[in-house]
């Protein structure tokens, strides 16, 4: 076998993004036993500083362990039960993945729609509830990696509640670089992912549950379907006080990375962190609209921008001399976007100027 | 926050095992995307290594992204569909998880039972598959991690296939430490961990399914209920030729260690390993019968050594003593052996000849 040498890349697509080496140290401590009190204690302030960036008082707060999409069917498997409805808002992959995993788990969904890039404004969210109105959940996507959407929440949120349903959030690409005020908003569940915005290791999916989210599971009549995923289990062991049952075992290195990578987002501050992201688009926005790049979407985050490629230039020869003469990773387009669009993540370690200006010198060379 | 400084133990109890510094410093190398193809070719070489491992030529062998129980999971939900019916042998904590997880698919489980410690004899098996014919495969745990007890699984392949019955192995706690021979003994599906004897932190779940296995789940009427443990899709990503489906983003640097993982194995030999797990369980039986000691099961894994806990000694306030004035950590008993037995791991780096006196001596020393 060769020797493991991965180069060491800028990687500005949509995820995973730079880890820094305060991180990957932290990612190669020791490993210890997933009940060894020390170990114990190290996932306990985990959560602490999770439900910190959450902006959440959620008892029930644990990173998932598995990969973002495993949120995702963490969430839907344990709130929903076969035979629920769910209304989920659809305007890329994400949202289109989440009509499939609710089917999977017996749900019948009364999926609505926008074009890919577009976000749902309050109105088709108050005709959805009306017309749905036997619905559990409401699900939509905050931040939609596929088409750099920015979705408001805390309207939709007071709607949603208003007609007595739960408000499920996927956060993947918005937690650590946006304001994901979990309690304010009045979010039920929420899902993200390490290797976003909190610039940790792929390998982890952030989750919390409301109090109401809690109850709603507390009367389930059947099992979860998922045993792995099962939060009936899961909270046993990771808010439980005194003895901890053991469920998995837990992936106690990537849990390393993730309280490193939690301390660094706080040691920062949250405010000033998110202020960072904006400015490093602002920056970077300003410098593709002088070459001519335009952006997808209306509302555009600030962690993931998605542009048009300019016409008659062929997307994979310009994202491989990229890679190949700088080292710099951007995103290709999916879905309709496929080869009209890239995806170019602006996130946590690697939401710095210079890899902005580094990116624009290089995309003028390489077109 | 305190600085992150988990302490050094020597892991031998159930697992995670001890991980040698190779293994973490190949954890903390530089993440790369999932799509760069300097990562898929790691990817696809820790995949070449883990069929070795294996002894398989099955083209379907990957980690799955989670730890061990969701590689369980992953099998029982792909190759089974609802309504399907199976047996399952419950001999401990990880047959009767199996039949849990089954009945969450769908399935209806005819369990067969032995006392915990104690294997499943052939005949057992035969009388099995004759009284319930229709059954789709046959779950049996190889190295029960729970109890020790190392069932043999060559003579059970047989009567399965005769039977027309597609055989699931648990080899978790077995894979890397015994002769675990995935094409000789006919497997259909297996699963393991990482974090046994193959000595890398937790956090992936290799698996393997055979081309009887693949046809299986290529005739289903039916969707997986998992969306993230769905091999349909898996497939495309792990063992696609030319372009890889995006699925989910892969745990990279897990991978990582994986890799320097499997190529410790590879260059230690498997042969070579499997011998030195024997001697290093040998010596530590001799060391413990002559402090008195006996074992729990009749056919005892060489990776982990279940015992019984000598009269009028406390079971906790030993393995604390273990863990504060040695930092070497042993398990507890599960179920009808809490408090009633130990479970000494004997896995990958920390199955040597120096950890096992130095346990002999401490356990004197604590006793």
């Amino acid at each position: 076998m060769k020797p493991l040498n991965p180069p060491e890349r800028i990687l500005m697509g949509p995820g995973p993004s730079s880890v820094s080496s305060r991180v990957l140290r932290a990612l190669g401590s020791p490993t210890l036993g997933h009940l060894d009190p020390k170990y114990v204690e190290i996932m306990d302030q985990t959560c602490v500083m999770l439900r910190d960036v959450f902006q959440t008082q959620n008892a029930l707060t644990f990173p998932v362990s598995a990969t973002g999409m495993a949120g995702m069917e963490c969430i839907v498997t344990n709130l929903m039960e076969p035979g629920d409805e769910a209304i989920v808002c659809v305007n890329g992959v994400f949202g289109t993945r989440m009509v499939d995993v609710m089917q999977r788990a017996g749900v019948t969904v009364h999926a609505i729609e926008v074009p890919w890039g577009e976000t749902f404004p309050d109105e088709m969210i108050a005709d959805a509830v009306e017309r749905f109105p036997k619905s559990k959940a409401l699900a939509i996507v905050h931040a939609e990696t596929s088409t750099g959407a920015h979705q408001p929440i805390e309207s939709v949120s007071k709607i949603v509640h208003e007609a007595g349903m739960l408000l499920v959030v996927d956060a993947v690409t918005s937690l650590g670089g946006h304001e994901v005020r979990v309690d304010d908003w009045q979010i039920d569940a929420i899902y993200s992912g390490t290797q976003k915005c909190l610039s940790c290791p792929p390998g982890l999916s952030p989750v919390s549950f409301s109090p109401a989210a809690m109850d709603a599971m507390e009367k389930r009549k059947t099992k979860v379907q998922s045993w792995y995923f099962d939060v009936s289990m899961l909270k046993a062991y990771y808010s439980g006080s005194g003895k901890r049952a053991y469920h998995h075992t837990a992936p106690v290195n990537m849990i390393y990375a993730l309280y490193e990578a939690l301390a660094i987002v706080l040691e920062e501050g949250l405010e000033n962190r998110i202020e960072r992201h904006r400015q490093v688009h602002l920056r970077l926005r300003a410098g593709l609209e002088t070459m001519g790049i335009s952006y997808v979407p209306k509302h555009s985050l600030h962690t993931l921008n998605c542009v048009h490629i300019p016409d008659g230039i062929d997307d994979a020869s310009v994202r491989q001399a990229l890679l190949e003469n700088y080292s710099i990773e951007i995103g290709a387009g999916l879905g309709p976007f496929a080869g009209k669009a890239w995806r170019i993540g602006l996130m946590g370690h690697a939401a710095t100027v210079a890899n902005v200006d580094l990116l624009l010198s290089a995309l003028k060379a390489s077109l």
